[in-house]
This record gives C-alpha cells, sequence and structure tokens, in this order.
C-alpha cells in the first residue's frame, strides 16, 4: 500500500509556511529562521555534506524520517524555483545540479516543460494536474513506494483538502511570522477527523511536532 | 512589580479562540471541544463544584495556576455576556449568580454600565478604555496584585499589541477549526522578541502549552 506522507513541513505558530517577499535569495522571505530547528540537526548536516555535525536528539529523529520507504516526490513549483508565469530558459530549480532527492519529482506547474534530469538521481517532470492526477503520475515513476508530499504550504493545503494525505508531520516554531503563505484555510475545517492519531511532541528547542496518521 | 498574566488562553492549531456562531447557548460556537483538555482537569472541577474530580498531571499543573497572586481580571465583553451593543437591562452576563472570578473584574465595552457586585466578591466594572486605561483602573481596583488579561482573543491580541503583556500561556488543541476569533493577526509580527522566555510542553491529552514570559 503506498502511502502519502508529508514529512518536516515547518509552520510558525500563527501558521506561516515561508514569509514575505520569496525571492531567489530569500526562498522563505522573512520567515527562515521557522527553520532553524531543522539545519540544527544531523540529518540536515548530512544533506548538504557534513554527516559529522549537527546534533541528535528527537528533532533529529523527526528529521531523519523523511527517506525511508520514499520513492518519489510531489512538490509545487514554488519548491522547485523561485517566481511564477512562464519559465526562463535557463531555470534548473533551486537545489543545484546534485539536488538532494535522489528519486523523481513531480513538481506542479501551470507551465510544463520537458523533464529536467540532474545529477545523484532526481529527474523533475513538470506537470499540470489535479492532487489525485499528480499522485497517480508520481506512482508511476515509483511503483510500490510512498510518495513523500515535499510542500509548500499551498501545495500541501490542496492535498489536505482532497483527502489524500495519510501521514502529515508538522514542526511548529515558536515565532510569528504575521504575514507570508498560510497553511491552514477554511477547507481544513475538522481535519483531525481524517486521521486515527494525532501526536504531539515538544522538545528542547521549543519546536512542536504534530503528527496525523491514518490507521 | 505587578504583572499581567494570561492564563489557558485555548486555541485551535489553526489559531481560532472560538469558532462560529457564538450565542448564549454555545459561547464558543462550533469550537467548544478546544476547551476539552481544561474540562477534564481537576482544576476544573474544583470550580465548578467537584473539587475530587477531573484528572490530576501537567494540564492540571497549568490550568490551576490562573489565581495565584492575582486579585483582578480585564476580559473582554464577550466573555462577560453573548451579543454586541446596548445591554438588555436584565443581563447578568454568563457567569451565574456566584461567579469563579472572586475579584474585581474590568469589562472592556463600548457601552459602559454601573458595576454589578453578584456572591463571592466578583465585581464587574464596566469600562470604555484603551488598554493601558483598563489597566490602571484594574491596578486601582486591587493595588499591588497581578493583572489576569481573561481573554477573549481579540482582547488579547489588543493587550500583546500594546505590549502590555508579561506572562502569556496558550494552550493548543490538535484541531482545526477553521473559522471564527482568531488570535493571531499581523500586528503580532516577532511577538517572540517581547519576551526572554519561551517555554513549549506538550501533554499526554495532545495538548501544547506554549508559555512567553518577560523576564
Amino acid at each position: 500500500m503506498s502511502r502519502v506522507r508529508v514529512h518536516n513541513l515547518t509552520i510558525s505558530l500563527d501558521g506561516y509556511g515561508a514569509g514575505e517577499p520569496r525571492t531567489a535569495d530569500a526562498p522563505f522571505g522573512h520567515g527562515a529562521h521557522i527553520m532553524d530547528w531543522f539545519k540544527a540537526t544531523r540529518s540536515f548536516h548530512g544533506m548538504v555534506g557534513d554527516p559529522a555535525g549537527g546534533e541528535t536528539g528527537i528533532d533529529d529523529d523527526f528529521a531523519g524520517r523523511w527517506g525511508e520507504g520514499i520513492g518519489v516526490e510531489v512538490m509545487g513549483r514554488g519548491k522547485y524555483a523561485p517566481g511564477s508565469g512562464t519559465w526562463p530558459e535557463e531555470w534548473r530549480g533551486w537545489w543545484g545540479e546534485e539536488p538532494p532527492f535522489h528519486t523523481p519529482c513531480v513538481v506542479l506547474t501551470h507551465h510544463p516543460r520537458e523533464p529536467l534530469e540532474l545529477a545523484g538521481g532526481t529527474t523533475f517532470h513538470f506537470l499540470d494536474a489535479s492532487p489525485a492526477d499528480a499522485l497517480a503520475r508520481a506512482r508511476e515513476l515509483a511503483p510500490g513506494t510512498d510518495v513523500r508530499l515535499g510542500g509548500g504550504v499551498t501545495t500541501v493545503r490542496a492535498f489536505l483538502e482532497a483527502g489524500l494525505v495519510d501521514y502529515l508531520h508538522l514542526a511548529i516554531a515558536p515565532v510569528l511570522l504575521g504575514r507570508g503563505s498560510r497553511l491552514w484555510g477554511e477547507g481544513l475545517e475538522g481535519l483531525e477527523h481524517q486521521f486515527e492519531d494525532v501526536r504531539v511532541t515538544s522538545t528542547p528547542s521549543g519546536t512542536t511536532h504534530v503528527e496525523f496518521e491514518r490507521p
């Protein structure tokens, strides 16, 4: 059974997954600090070539689960590259020549283009599709594996509203952004009823990990 | 030094302190369940005449701190009584003939009226005033004590925006209301910088207690 999982989706206490304005140099706008908990973990340090750096502990335990059993990621365009509208020819995304995904990735966009294969096993596939159709394509690309839904918050909200998420891990940073891209919306009223288990774990960094999981 | 303290202010994961519509029979609208953690505590049971009932534990430890050193409460009109606009003559508030406050209470309203003294030491004083002026009046009523800021979220937000809160205890329930009265707003961007300490404690009920405290 292939599940759809969200890991390490970080929001401020007031629900923003990114601040304003989002630019090429500041993907989180004024909200980069919501990711401090993640950047402090050994898992993150490992992703950026410093496997002995960072801290272990509960935050790291959560951070490190993003890859287990995952064969493909679905992400919104904003996680792939800055801006909106048609693509500059040369855009190859935020992630450099060897992105940390190492799997196929489906990028949701209203401006599909040819797939982009990069080093280390990451190929970006660009799709203008509903959440359900995006999942179908992801499962074609990596049959029998779990699908990671990578964010950002607008993309995750759409999948939650469609009832398509099996596991949602939120990390809540104890800061207030005041403005930006908000995860929550009217369409998520009673979201907890979609899930069997709701678990909440606070950590010494001041982070609150909230997990919603279907049986 | 008289401090201004907020205790047990409960919000949903998406930041709502009450749902919709708020009526005399449903003070929290469709959001009454956000208070389940509080109603399960021994402290709450004690307030309603059942001192041996309810549960002890971390949730109860938080719930029970609301009265220590407090000599007066400031509350928004919505915590005193349903509705808005001018007062029906007979309105004596939500809280019955012996309210649980047992201190003077300042009720913020655009429609001041004569004070109302009830059994057990609770007297409601009705004031059309700014947050700073309301605190000045509260301190006249109970010199040398701490002031509890009782809610609802609109009232607390106004005091936070004015930088007038010394201790804020939020309880976050792991549910999504989708709509209602929201605590957060643009004016609270960077709120955490007002406070020296930020502490986060999750409990077995799924509640997250967030404390912001000035030195």
